[in-house]
């Protein structure tokens, strides 16, 4: 067995937590806040709502919104040259995972020079930090609780992944009341990307017994509570789909991820898609790519998307997929690839540059352009 | 759904993670540590190895080594007074419970002042206490990982509970070879005592999701590896039993514990008891009284403890009870109180006491001194 870290900010969870920003900041020694967010959250008031609580702590803040979906370098080095001229010294994240994506990014430029894209990779960053909050505002992309960062680089196309465990924010404050002003798309995107982290951390080569009991039950609560959630968005079923999510990224960023992620990152970086609808796509196949080098871990996600074993191990993983399949087609979302990629002729470079992917090395199956090549046009 | 939070230190986990000690420190800005441990420790070879690993690093280091099982309030005000003499600047603590807890107690003093008796109950220390790095030498006593510090009060012959955030280390090094040089009997004892720490923390009144996975995993593995452990006792399996005392922590440490542990401290501030010897005794029995509100609960750990379900959740429970009653026997440990207490007529001052401590608030049923009597009558 080889030595395994395990990496978590301090969370603080449940409806009514966002209460707690203003004191948090405090605690960290804050005295002027970069709070990012963006124009949805803006609409939907909890903007305001983070003003107010900062002004009622008397702390000064400067505000940050010009965060597109799948961040871009020149938007991470805007915000750090802001940060830097006023003298910040905390950063607030609020929303899903483009601004708490690109906080951590001005918050590493800001402290550590440079340009975002010379920390693409892992283990990269030097200097410490400044002090994190992070609220997020989807279940989950789980960036208030990783060591990730994924950042796009607009010359090359293409979603870096940025890991290091300075990364981890110091707190993460997750407020399910969050989640009730999102449209059913986006709740849907949130939280199958927030299976896909689980699933692909579970059958991850550095998986551990510590990450392992939360990939389980998060895929448990997510297959389980997305459908009641979605009928009728009760507070309950926000709350269990929040701890779910808070789970998976428990998970995911201390195992890391897979070929689904390496291959969903090279595709968003080339075409701006939803980083959520590519995993109902290609993830089913991707585990069935994986199933020869990990059949016992997909097993055990089979037992818990079934609720039982069947005969085999290799039948409950395969019958387990199978019904991930069902699942994602009653979420009424797309499961074809030509639906979000305009041309097949551009999969080739796809596959190509998602061989660069820190994420391809936690993968339990190692995996070449020919196979990506496959598994692309296999759900073409 | 209350407010519920979540706080790990980072965890360096595995066999040769010992190497990280002098890395970890200077990441920490140390210039002069102060390393606590004992003179067990000193005849294993350890201590004199993180010597070696501080000097490698060009770390200077203050030794101090005062410490008793059940460590008291004087060796604490010794130690944070030794502390500032040497303007020590980061807390390094090697070995079980007794060192660590310790250490937490000098860290607080030294950077608090006071009495470490000024502290006693829940979020009472207001200053930050400094970095402080924890190697622990048994499988596990928690301390590494936990919100606690257990210290002695003389003078009313109690153990304090002082509970807070701030005494979760930051950084927790679990090295299993450590484990290579415990006697059988301090082996028992700690996977006992974490054991207890995983049932009390799994049926606790704030227990979340984020740690009865925990908690389950950790009570699954210590029934299964203890035993292959003391047989052979093969790195394989130290490893299994170290990781699953680092599951029991992380639950512990944030849903807290319960009635036997509220007992357990009155019973070893009074009689010096070694502490893991006390749960075989105590614990079925405190299941027993706490069965009427919890059954679920206890239905989940029978259906670990047994492997599989009975024809009711309160049958499944009550079979997991026995089973682990017998489980105790096997491990040849003593399980009636008055073969570690000498005189019956101490243990209504004992139960007295008991009311007082922290740890009640967050068993599943109330309980006053005639239900604590009644306990400790039943196991007399």
């Amino acid at each position: 067995m080889g030595i395994l870290k395990f990496s978590v900010p301090e969370i603080f969870f449940g409806s009514g937590s966002l209460k707690y920003t203003g004191m948090c900041a405090s605690h960290l020694g804050a005295e002027k806040i970069f709070l990012v967010s963006d124009p949805g959250l803006e609409k939907s008031g909890w903007v305001n709502q983070v003003f107010e609580i900062l002004d009622k702590q008397h702390l000064k803040w400067v505000y940050y919104s010009e965060i597109s979906a799948n961040p871009r370098d020149w938007q991470i080095e805007k915000g750090a040259l802001l940060y830097k001229e006023h003298g910040c010294d905390v950063v607030i994240a609020l929303g899903g995972g483009s601004p708490m994506d690109a906080a951590k990014g001005i918050a590493l430029v800001a402290s550590n020079g440079g340009r975002v894209n010379d920390y693409e990779g892992a283990n990269r960053i030097e200097h410490p930090l400044p002090p994190m909050i992070f609220i997020p505002s989807t279940a989950s992309s789980g960036s208030d609780i990783s060591q990730f960062a994924i950042i796009t680089d607009m010359e090359r196309q293409i979603k870096m992944s940025i890991i290091s465990r300075t990364l981890v924010p110091n707190i993460s404050i997750i407020d399910p009341t969050l989640l009730t002003t999102k449209s059913r798309e986006l709740m849907i995107a949130a939280a199958v990307d927030a299976l896909s982290h689980a699933i692909e951390a579970h059958v991850s080569k550095i998986a551990s017994p510590l990450t392992e009991v939360h990939s389980l039950k998060a895929i448990e609560h997510i297959i389980k509570y997305l459908p009641l959630a979605l009928e009728n968005g009760s507070l309950e079923y926000l709350e269990k789909l929040s701890m779910a999510g808070t789970s998976s990224a428990l998970a995911f960023s201390n195992a890391s991820l897979g070929l689904d992620h390496a291959l969903a990152h090279s595709l968003g970086g080339m075409l701006d898609a939803v980083h959520g609808t590519i995993h109902p796509i290609l993830l089913p196949q991707v585990m069935r790519y994986n199933l020869c080098e990990c059949t016992d871990k997909l097993a055990e996600i089979g037992r818990v998307v079934l609720g039982r074993d069947l005969e085999s191990p290799s039948a409950t993983a395969l019958a387990g997929i199978e019904k991930l399949e069902r699942y994602f087609k009653s979420l009424g979302v797309s499961t074809r690839l030509r639906d979000i990629v305009p041309d097949q002729s551009v999969l080739p470079r796809i596959c190509q540059m998602a061989t660069f992917d820190s994420c391809l090395l936690s993968n339990p199956r190692t995996a070449g352009v020919e196979d990506m090549m496959q598994i692309c046009n296999g759900v073409w």
